[in-house]
Order: structure tokens, then C-alpha cells, then sequence
């Protein structure tokens, strides 16, 4: 009997446990998953996050594995207790629903559609033949399991596509950037610029005011990474400045965005909720059997977060 | 000397001429491109249309074929005096814009971003996750080059496609439906309709108060292909009725869209201005490059119209 602790609020227990105990019956051995398993009996933790998460694992002696639910670990990452192996999710729909949020958004940037939408006035304005994405240049910064999917993507419809990544990466159909110098390189010719990075220290104010000037005039930013990957105030000005020439943001340092938020208001700023991407739970319950699966055949964990470099 | 007569307005030719010029230079055999040469010494007509078309191609005598710079050939394809070869525009761009329209805007609808767009008031509302691509159902209505190359990138970012046609195609990654059983079989799925048909008396009004009411409840259309492929005032109906939840329309059977035409104000109808695809001179200069090269070797043309069919 190998003890599966559940930790996440009703909500998420509601949704993930039926999908969850439906995966672990493929397992080839029995499993015990509930939210309230004495910690030295633990076998493995399904992190969920929620309203009261695990912040002391000191004692929870013989578990294997603290599996994440999601991608971000920068909550967790840097917590003293915990010794044990911790692993990000890595597909579960995740790389799928960003995928569909980043090509819908450079699209949409890229036909213009904005001003379609709000030009229903009867005016036939068809005087202008927009570039086709070969003729447009999207740059993603950030080459995990999501950057490369959404730049595999675009580069599949014609975009060319430029990454950049702290380690340098060989991906087919991008163009592989790394380095400071290659960070300069790769902003200098976005026209859209996606922030797929992790947060850690090291990618806190990416886009600040000094890379943002490296941006071409008129670029486009989506950021579908993390809230802290921008310097918030360099962003407004440059795109009041206009030198952007429109953010669409899906995360933010705070969460919910706070109603009066200056990027709600703002003519050139698009606020989606933090939907870019979620986990799928009939997805992700089969990547954490998987996991499980592994531990106990003595085979290497799945997606093991880097604690040193903090994802 | 082979004499290639160009007909079309003076944005035409001057967005043409220059890339035609470039791409006969590479051709084996010297041209004369010109807009004046006497009927009898034209060898080849590149037909962009325009204020005064020819409609009387009679007096050319020793003409090999008439090139059309884009897809539609209604306006042509019945004319009798027209008895050499007849070649639509192939590629040109015009599948490569055709796939972005179709792509950004099936995502559009797809993730809801109309919502997003139209709500930013600091209300977070991330309640809903919506469905992955996977569970999205796309039908295309029409596999001609345009149709399958949409269908293929949509395959290709997790969308269940289904295609019909007049008569059943095999193309990898999209369930092809042929005849009329097929026909409604296709509608009965369409989660998102586009309509690529060629407009020809079989395919007027394709989407009919009967065809219409084939689709599920909430389906979304999209017309990038002809306006007479509807039936305007039934699709009105069933927007109105709330059968149907939107129509992305790019072609009318009036162009420009009148600026009274109800479509305009109706908050359920985005009008674009048939921008979806459009021929992009380098590209299509490359095309009708290589069909005269092909006509003076006696090979085959490429792209001929099924003068039958009408396409």
C-alpha cells in the first residue's frame, strides 16, 4: 500500500481526486490517496497548493517525491525542509492550453484584429495588406517545456521564431539565443515578445527600462510567464511613451490584479486572468501516476526542479 | 518575344509590374510585359481585374492562357468567348493568409477572448478553464488548397477537423465527408463552421435556415470564402435566435459591405473588410513565372480551372 497525501483546498481536492484515483488504478500496485495521511506514513505528496499548504516537511521521514500540480515552484523552491526530490508538472494540458493562449494572442497581434473589433462602424477599410508571418518576428524568452512548444508553434505557421534561454538550447525551427549578448540580440528584433521565463532572482525585471529600449519600435508584449518577470512602471511609460505598442499581461505580482490596478485602465494593456494556461486534471493525474510509477521501480523522477537554479 | 498583356487598374500594375518584370527576368525566353499590346500578338493575359475587365477575349487569337491573380473565378468562368485555358492563383500567399485568418480567429472564439477584450473592469474571472483544442470541433466546408491548408494547421494545434467537399478527398489529419449525408454530417459537429467553398450556383447559399439548423446550439461561423455561400437574413435569424453565438464574415455578396447592412451593427457579427487572404505580388509573380514557362515548354498548366465545376 504506498500512501498518495492530497494537499490542496476542497476545490482542488473535488477535482483532482476522481482523476487522480482513476490514474492510480493503472498503477501496478494498491494506493492510498487522501488528504489526511500521518505524515511519517507518506509515501508521496500530490502539491496542489491552496489555502493552508505544507510549510514544514521535516516530518514527513519516507516520502519520495513532492509532486507540483502546476509549472511555477518559486513558492516552494527555496524551503529549507524540504530535502526530498520536488517535481514541477510538465504537460498535464499545461504546454497545450499555452500553446493555444500564445498563438491566439500573437494572431491577434499580428492580423491587427483589435482594431477590426472595434471597428464596426460601417467603414470599409481594406487599404492595407497586413505582412504575412514570415514577415514577422517573434521572439520568446524562456526555452522550458513551454517556450519551445509555443515557438515550435508559431515557427509552425510561418513566424520566424528567436529564443532565448540562460543555457544555450539546439530546438528545431528556433532560432537559439543565450547570454546577455544573445538576450540583447533576440530583443532587438521582436516585433512580439513572449515571456515564458520561470521567476526566480535571476529573472526578476527582465523587461525593464533598459531592455525595453532594446525592443524595436512598436513591439508587442505578451506575458504569459510570471507577473515579476516586468518591471511594471517601465512597461506603463514605454508604452505611454509609445514605444510599445500594446502589453497583453495574464500574470501579474499580485493575484487577483487589484481592481485598480493602472494596467486595467490602460488603452494599450489587455488583463487576462491568469487562464494562459491551466492544468488539466484527467492530464495531470496521469503524469503524477507516472511519477509514482517510477519511484517505485527505483527509476529517476520525471521533471525534477533544478533547486540551485530555482525551476 | 513573348507578348504578356496585363489587365487591371493602375494600383494593380504598379503593385504587379515590378515583381512580374523581376520574375520574367528569370525565365529562359524574353518578355514584353505591357498593358497595351495589340489582341492579336498576346501570348499570355494576367488577368487582376479591375475597372474596364476585358469581357470580350475573342480577338485574341494566339493567347495561351488567361492567369488570374486570385482565387475566385465567378466573374469569369461563364464567359463563352473564353475558350483557352483559364488558371486561378494558387499559393501567391494566399493560403499562407488564409491559414493565419482562419487560425487567429478560430482561437479568438476558441478561448474567448472577446470577453477579455471587452471586460477589462477590474473584474478577475478566471472561474472558468475552457476547453482544450482537443475538444473543440472545427468543420471546414470546402478541401481546395485553401481549405486544406487551413484545416491542416488547425490539425496540427490540436483541433479535431472536419472537412467536406464535393467530392471525398483524402488529406492526413482531417476527417474528410463527402455528398450530402456527408454534408450534414459535418454541420452536426461544427463546434467552429468555416466556409471555404468556391461560389458556384451549386454551392449559393450553402448555409440555408436547414443547413443552419444542422449546427449545434452555440456554434460559431466563419466566412472568409464568399458572401453567397449565405443566406444572409437566415443567418441573421439564428443570431438572433441565439441558435447560433457569432459569425466572423469577410465576404459579402455586396463589397464594400454597404454601411447600412445590418451586419455591421449586430453585436454578434464581426465584418472584416475581405482582408483574410489576400495575393501578395513577389509571390504570385513567382506563380505566373512558372505557369508561361510551363505553357511555352508544352507542358501542362498548373491551377486550371474545371470550367464545369466553375472553380
Amino acid at each position: 500500500m504506498i500512501n498518495i497525501l492530497f494537499t490542496g483546498n476542497d476545490a482542488s481536492w473535488d477535482e483532482y481526486a476522481p482523476h487522480l484515483t482513476e490514474a492510480f488504478k493503472q498503477l501496478p500496485f494498491t494506493t492510498n490517496l487522501a488528504r489526511d495521511i500521518p505524515p511519517a506514513e507518506v509515501d508521496y505528496i500530490v502539491f496542489g497548493g491552496g489555502e493552508a499548504p505544507i510549510t514544514d516537511f521535516t516530518p514527513f521521514t519516507r516520502a519520495k517525491l513532492v509532486q507540483r500540480l502546476w509549472a511555477g515552484v518559486e513558492d516552494i523552491v527555496d524551503n529549507k525542509t524540504l530535502t526530498i526530490p520536488l517535481a514541477r508538472m510538465v504537460g498535464g494540458g499545461l504546454d497545450q492550453g499555452m500553446v493555444e493562449w500564445v498563438t491566439g494572442h500573437v494572431l491577434r497581434h499580428h492580423l491587427g484584429m483589435d482594431a477590426h473589433l472595434h471597428g464596426q462602424d460601417g467603414v470599409w477599410r481594406n487599404d492595407v495588406t497586413p505582412p504575412l508571418a514570415r514577415d514577422r518576428q517573434v521572439t520568446i524568452l524562456g526555452l522550458g517545456a513551454l517556450g519551445q512548444a509555443c515557438g515550435q508553434a508559431l515557427a509552425h505557421l510561418g513566424f520566424p521564431v528567436t529564443g532565448w534561454s540562460r543555457s544555450q538550447k539546439q530546438i528545431t525551427g528556433i532560432t537559439c539565443l543565450s547570454g546577455q549578448d544573445g538576450l540583447l540580440a533576440a530583443l532587438s528584433t521582436a516585433q512580439v515578445l513572449v515571456l515564458l521565463l520561470p521567476k526566480t532572482p535571476a529573472t526578476e525585471n527582465t523587461l525593464n527600462h533598459e531592455t525595453i529600449a532594446r525592443l524595436p519600435k512598436g513591439a508587442v508584449v505578451l506575458n504569459p510567464g510570471r507577473g515579476g518577470l516586468i518591471d511594471d512602471q517601465a512597461l506603463l511609460d514605454a508604452l505611454d511613451r509609445g514605444h510599445l505598442a500594446h502589453a497583453t499581461l495574464d500574470t501579474f505580482r499580485t493575484e487577483p490584479l487589484p481592481a485598480d490596478d493602472p494596467f486595467w485602465a490602460h488603452p494599450k494593456v489587455t488583463v487576462t486572468p491568469h487562464i494562459a494556461s491551466a492544468t488539466r486534471a484527467d492530464l495531470a493525474a496521469e503524469v503524477v501516476a507516472t511519477n509514482i510509477k517510477r519511484g517505485e521501480a527505483g527509476e529517476e523522477f520525471l521533471h525534477l526542479v533544478d533547486r540551485t537554479a530555482g525551476y
